[in-house]
């Protein structure tokens, strides 16, 4: 279908949303008035420049406190009004959105605003000008979409009908069913939004908290099937007015957007796309460091070997049980420092992921590195980490591990595998992640949490796979500024946190130490077994339990801006540890030293 | 009266919160248990760097969920009260905090809970500690202050009484006069936070948006009035959860958290500082600059002669009718390039201003920098600005501009004044910047607006004193990346922008350019002389109205991070332009080719 974005949504002056929009895939924008009262460029330069990058203008908005008015207003509205018109034929616009009156002079009288609307849709028309009617869910009047339907039913002109906005509609609860009841070629325009469900003020939620669809709790794809079924065609518009997205640079937003609209379009199967690709495991996690040092006292001490040499660049293979890190001390490492850069993920059919992550416009890495790698499928996520879809040791597919040579050393014969991954976010992208990782990867988003940091609440969303052997914890910290602040981490899965702890440390590892007081809290909330808190508290081991049992977890030092958790897990238990993270974070900070 | 604040109220580590509350003038902590979880000093080092700090443990908190359960749930939760009353003998803490059950399990009984709190004060007793039971506006079954009440007076145990806290009554609604029938010696405790008015869910509303008394909408100075009634003569503590406040640095909060007490006892009498003597009118504005050749072709252009210089310090004066401008070339330019640094205000009594300025925790900057100098009154404000409390031409104070020698030029004849300084705030300051604008210096706040720049929303909010002669708009971006972004301006009041403008222009000045766009529709909107909005529309004049009148107002360039407006403003409008920020914000961005 045709999709489209009002420029509201985007950051920057006007030209640098279109130029957003357009490279996205989006078909056409919405001009937003304010977008185009601060842009230098004339109606038809906007014109000529929305052409020149293939977008149509399927809108100008808003029109506000137009109708059911008393009549020497309402003269002074047309008169307003047919200046919008005719910079509307300036601009090549030819529908135009009416928002319900929310004045204190607006009249309660349908007809009176029927035939307001009528006459001002005889004054469009002059212009080749639609007019669509939408009811604001805090219009004074007017505030539902059957009721905005019904007067513009009244009014019966041809030149009027109705806008549909999903955030108006379903903020205030109303049974979107009823739009079936509309004819679809009185249907002028569906505009498009998500939004956590908060309870708040409406006007208040609608302006700073919309969001992307799939983004927040609505039901887009059912309200998008009543619309379909009643014939309309139209374009799929995004109207989202958003703090946080006000301040992202437009490009990455809007791509953001338009992978919205496709999967809004999927859900209701209005398009198809590759169909997902659920990844079955970690293969690997790479790291990448000026210095392979420290990074390998790490994981020797965590009982990692390295068991293979990459055959053309300086990456090793280090390994452990089912888990796998890859070292890369390649000259990217240089400006960054130590950081967690890629993640093989498990694949039952890897080149059918990179297609649907393509489709959903994640950029597509080279499948070779060099002439001689094995060829491996590869996407950058929102955050730019790489993802390699892959397999290791499958039957039919080719092995990643096929570029690597051994060398001398066998693997520890341990248990372990990876049991999450947790990974900081940019601020501006932390619900794109979330999409992202749910939609392209085909993983379950879990509740989102908070975590008290000492210098400010960081957000945590996990996304998992079905039996939880994929499992990322996204995280973002409370500002911009602290986005370098948080570390990625590894965790290790184990069947016995206790003894893992020790031989780390009795292999010179250094644990992160937990205060005593959290001990003395933990004796005070739970019983123990003789001595059991002792050896706890002597490795710095959390604890937290839930309904499905409990974790216990224990963390490294920091290095760079990489760290390692061991993790116990009980087979029911869904966390990552949340209540434990004022602890742990403070520990980190003082760690650190950061009395910043 | 004693004070106090919540740790929680305060970013960083513990002994970060300690030290900054201690400093602030803090008589005493409450310790929230993730802080002392968190902190790797033991209960008895606590208590000692408390001691040292001269800090009071006054209350320990939170204990959740104790009461009306099953009885083998209370029995767990004795369990766990007898460690934390254990560890508060340790930490020398005496009361407690109990808060009302928010559990699914607790029971639809007062007397249980009666029973279950006075057992657990049994207990509390042989640690010396007494239990302070509060109602949480979101307790399952206990939700008002006089239901918490009902359910102490029933137990009538002596070391169980009540603790009060604003926010939980009143966002509720609930009337704080009943408070006069708790007698004093039950209430154990008084928490107080403000909170903007917003109609959202109880429980996010009081986790992220708390104040500071005085900095919200609630009316805190009522509801101490209804408890000092009672006779309560214990400790006022702020217990405030807020997202900013987490992020900001502690030193500055609890600054800014102490002040808010000082005027709440003041409010209602407890207290008694220096009046507020409020200024009346700007006598001058003192910019920094490393090159003063810019800036002085910019003062010129606007009309202003150079009429003075320091006789001591690289300053010139400019002066155009009233309005002056202080040129400083001295060292402090060089390192933030051209900037405003400080603000004369006319002061009927420069001493006493500076006196309540300091009672109120501002920093009270040297009278005199050099001995020859006159002395002069001066304070730093919240965001580091010098405000200066000085007279001019007044026929019993000393005038500032003794220690300028006049210069030959005579100072243009203009009917010019300042009509508003605009000064942006640091991210973590703007409401801190609003109450000390109010609270130090006497001005009345007006409503708080959203401008919506091309990268962000910025808040604004302007104080003024009675007559207008002193109007300062406070603003502040979108985050902290933003902050050096926006740049203070002075805007200059004049009879006929229009000329002013000319003159500017014709004497070399550059205007800011206004899209055309900006001015059809203004056509649209408004009536307008023949050849008015050409003119408007030729120097980049801009329009608004209200019932009070116009606001006709347009920008010169910017000079490093400071630029000026001419106003021609009719005597009733309140306003400062705000319809038209994000045209002249879009604007300036363009002018200062800031693709970032």
């Amino acid at each position: 279908m045709h999709t489209s974005i009002a420029t509201v949504s985007l950051s920057g002056p006007l030209t640098e949303k279109l130029t957003a929009a357009a490279r996205a895939g989006f078909d056409g924008v919405e001009i937003f008035e304010n977008d185009l009262l601060a842009s230098p460029l004339t109606p038809e330069e906007i014109r000529a420049r929305c052409a020149d990058l293939g977008l149509r203008i399927d809108l100008y908005q808003p029109m506000r406190d137009i109708e059911a008015v008393p009549e020497e207003d309402f003269a002074r509205n047309l008169r307003r009004a047919r200046h919008k018109f005719e910079l509307m034929t300036r601009l090549g616009a030819d529908t135009v959105l009416v928002c319900s009156n929310v004045s204190a002079q607006t009249v309660d009288d349908d007809s009176l605003a029927a035939g307001h609307l009528s006459r001002l849709a005889d004054l469009a028309q002059d212009f080749g000008v639609r007019v669509a009617y939408e009811a604001l869910a805090w219009g004074r009047r007017v505030s539902t979409y059957d009721h905005a339907w019904r007067i513009v039913e009244a009014a019966g002109h041809p030149a009027l009908g109705t806008c549909l906005d999903s955030f108006h509609i379903l903020s205030r609860g109303s049974d979107p069913k009823g739009i079936e009841d509309i004819p679809g070629e009185k249907i002028f325009f569906l505009q498009l939004a998500d939004a956590p469900l908060l309870a708040m003020d409406v006007l208040q939620w609608s302006r700073h908290y919309r969001c992307f669809p799939g983004q927040g709790g609505f039901d887009l794809a059912g309200l998008l099937t009543h619309v379909l079924r009643t014939g309309y065609r139209g374009p799929l518009s995004l109207e989202v007015f958003n703090d946080v997205f006000r301040q992202a640079d437009a490009g990455p937003t809007a791509v953001d957007a338009h992978r919205s609209l496709l999967l809004l379009q999927e859900a209701v199967g209005a398009v198809e796309l590759p169909p997902p690709t659920v990844p079955t495991g970690i293969a690997f996690a790479e790291l990448l460091t000026p210095d392979a040092e420290p990074v390998a006292a790490l994981l020797r001490a965590l009982g990692f070997t390295r068991t293979a040499r990459h055959h053309g660049k300086p990456v090793d293979l280090w390994q452990q049980g089912e888990a796998r890190v890859l070292v890369n001390t390649g000259p990217a490492a240089r400006r960054d420092g130590t950081r967690l850069a890629a993640i093989g993920l498990e694949s039952p059919d890897p080149a059918a992921a990179a297609r649907r992550a393509e489709a959903l416009h994640a950029p597509v890495l080279p499948r070779r590195r060099a002439p001689e790698d094995t060829p491996l499928d590869a996407v950058a996520a929102p955050d730019g980490t790489h993802l390699f879809f892959c397999a290791t040791g499958h039957p039919r597919l080719p092995d990643w591990r096929a570029d690597f040579t051994s060398l001398p050393d066998t693997p520890a014969p341990a248990a372990t595998r990876v049991d999450h991954l947790a990974l900081t976010q940019p601020w501006h992208n932390f619900d794109e992640a979330t999409l992202f990782h749910r939609s392209v990867l085909g993983l379950h988003a879990q509740e989102s949490v908070h975590l008290a940091d000492p210098y400010g609440l960081m957000r945590s969303r996990a996304v998992t796979n079905t039996d939880g052997s994929v499992r990322i914890a996204l995280s973002v910290g409370a500002a911009p500024a602290d986005d370098t602040v948080h570390a990625a981490h590894l965790a290790l899965a184990t069947d016995d946190v206790v003894a893992a702890a020790r031989a780390f440390r009795a292999a010179g590892g250094r644990l992160l130490p937990i205060p005593a007081n959290y001990y003395e809290d933990l004796a005070a909330r739970y019983e123990f077994a003789d001595g059991e808190l002792k050896t706890y508290r002597e490795l710095g081991i959390l604890y937290d339990r839930d309904a499905g049992g409990a974790f216990r977890h224990c963390y490294t030092e920091t290095v760079g801006r990489v760290f390692f958790e061991l993790v116990q897990r009980d087979p029911g238990h869904q966390g990552y540890g949340a209540a434990n993270a004022p602890v742990r974070l403070a520990a980190q900070h003082g760690a650190r030293g950061t009395g910043r």
